[in-house]
């Protein structure tokens, strides 16, 4: 029989509670786990994988990160199923507390965050950040002398690197604010809002513009591994997005 | 046993073809259809209403209009299943083809649809289209003395009415694309994008602008009916969507 | 002007926590607020809605049920922009202690949430909860003598009634797995499925079936109210889904 | 600034006619366009891919496949515009005729279809097929000495190959139906449902069994490439999904 790349179970809804810095973090996250299978075996045992998940999740003690969690899922799986490599997706939303930019209004501002560990030798993890800001065209600022189109754009900012790597998800979510024509608010009062539109005036970003500065923040993270990024603006003048996507090794 | 209100089948893909003014349109769309039991039935013979379809859908002929598909449906099941009330919903996608407003380049303009045809007594229509444009925030606008933000739009507009009544679905992705403060072209030059933006300057519109609209339109088509509105907004400085909604008889 | 009957934002996501019996529950849901707008008003003040579900979701105090956040979000906003009809709906998952029917094992079992509150002269809640479990075709099982297809099913079930009406999502959850052909769980060792299986071999069900056990058992819960019931299997010898709804006052 | 690996336009709704053995297949498609970008340079003339699309599905005459498609558009492209990898993704349904295994009625079955062309020195393509179908337990077969659990299932194939290797997506399709416990039929009559049930009941599979025989299938079309494949089973005794992912050269 051929061997298997990946099997394993996906969207296991589930609960899950982080302690750092003193204060708890709660997540509602979808899980997926996948490990490899021999080619002579015919197939794996699921429920040591379910049960494995639950038995993590249902811990009394807080684990410290999500990476934290997703390792501790392969190495209990290890104790009871053998496999060579094996992967923890945990996909769930960060809340980071922000500053409205004048008003100083306190709000929340959510990421979709999906955090992978794998396990293949030693442990890996890929940490991802999924923000939403905006972009404000240079071409159209040109062509029309001081108007543009702008437009809600999306930026998904990734890197797989050593597990015991110092990089934090709210770092990440930092450098996608910083990357659009402007980050975006929860609350935002007459005085925010026209600093953040004129803020977007001084500030257009192309996808390209977007995914470049993303790459060169990432630069200044002080990690080695690989980086993905995906730029993309829902046009406002067109039904169809543009897109841009780097990847590379830093 | 209690009466059931609607039970049939959903998402069932396949082809149509429709006939109109000499031009033959092709559709892939997702087909549902729906009966209601009387409470002495167990259950619905479900295959007769797929057989139906699956008749209607085959035939060598054209229609004329994806409401005569519906009623041919409706038609066909009463013959082979008892009921007082049926509905089917076609969904699929409309292409008019238009011309950029400087350039005058050809393109084809994608709109969702949603053709629901209803017989209770009588034959009603619900026909829905959902185009995508863009609003100007009228706020920004006055708080910053000239500039604003902008962003990709939807508005989905719904009208309920006599099954022989004369509307037509291009008439209504016509009345959406003059509810935005500009409507959006898949090719635009760059004389196109001057004027487009300027155009939105012009037009700041608010989702409730637009739903305002849109009713006022939908009161020249001549038709007698139940009107039904969703304005939103893919807010550019904000991560959530702005929502207008209006329901009316006109 | 027309009068507007919604309008609002939609998708707001926030975090809450809910205190109940001594133990506190965390959520990571969406928000949608919308109210209506007379038609002498050319807009309603947006941020103000946004800042009154800020200040409710950021109260250090935990509320005793998401119907009361909605309710306070309604009570918030009247204090800050005049409205007739308001509603709130907050949309989360619940997570369901459960024992799986033979191993015993404690597993968590999620389903999805919607709660609305609706203020309109007095205030109403509009509870649904949508489960996943399976059907088993009583059909296929004549026709082979003891075999049959079983497939994925989902049945969203919804009661709108008085605010102060004592039904609570949990039981709405119990209500739904007690219709299904059977619940489902996260974690199943070999002797649940065993029984799992078996179990619903005895207890065959169409889409019909479960919706009107549902009607039935909701008259059970002893409130006064209108059911919405929508029973759906993603069907095993079909690409297509059966759906079946009801919608009852009880 | 630093090169960019792939910026373009994603969401493309089209329409296109293939015309092929005599007859004409027509498609409302989503199409993506990408290239890569040389680090001297700030962006791309986005409307120059975007005009290079609607030249290409403008014209009078039929194309001969999607890839053909896909491939003039890259080479019109690059007539307008440099680059040295360019992308074509076409995202639409394939309607495959079919006979039901006993009533032998003619149906239409319908499968997600993906056609990728990349222009990178040579020209490659990769097609992908997406089908639904069913599994059937073996472990709950051994469990219960002949009952099981059941579940629709969805089958993704995708080869990459060269531009002219003799691949047709109607065989990955036929592939994929034989990889399930059981194809799936629009219509399904009482004979045909017994020959269904019974026929799962005597073809026990589990993902890796279906992503295993897909690969084998695949070696049997006599073309060299990578093969891609991902087997999902939507449990019916869980609410999370089973998946088997295999990539392999062949």
């Amino acid at each position: 029989m051929e061997p298997i790349d990946r099997v394993g179970v996906e969207n296991v809804r589930t609960h899950l509670k982080i302690e750092r810095d003193g204060s708890t973090l709660f997540h509602l996250p979808l899980i997926d786990v996948f490990i490899d299978l021999r080619g002579d075996r015919k197939g794996i045992h699921m429920s040591r994988i379910i049960e494995t998940i639950n038995q993590v999740v249902s811990r009394k003690h807080a684990d410290k990160s999500l990476e934290q969690v997703g390792s501790d899922i392969l190495d209990g799986i290890a104790s009871r199923h053998e496999y060579v490599r094996g992967e923890v997706r945990i996909k769930t939303q960060l809340l980071v507390p922000r500053l409205t930019p004048v008003s100083k209004k306190r709000t929340y501002e959510s990421y979709e965050v999906l955090v992978k560990v794998i396990k293949d030798g030693g442990m890996r993890k890929y940490l991802q950040v999924s923000a939403i800001g905006n972009t404000l065209c240079p071409h159209s600022l040109d062509l029309t002398g001081g108007k543009s189109h702008i437009q809600r754009a999306e930026l998904v900012f990734g890197i797989e690197t050593e597990l015991g790597s110092r990089v934090e998800l709210e770092d990440m979510a930092d450098i996608c604010d910083a990357c659009f024509s402007s980050p975006t608010y929860m609350v935002v009062k007459g005085e925010d809002e026209k600093f953040l539109v004129e803020h977007m005036f001084s500030n257009p970003k192309f996808v390209e513009d977007m995914a470049r500065d993303c790459l060169n923040r990432a630069r200044g993270l002080g990690v080695s591994g690989k980086v993905t990024i995906r730029a993309k603006s829902f046009e406002s003048i067109h039904k169809h997005d543009a897109v841009c996507e780097i990847e590379r090794e830093i």
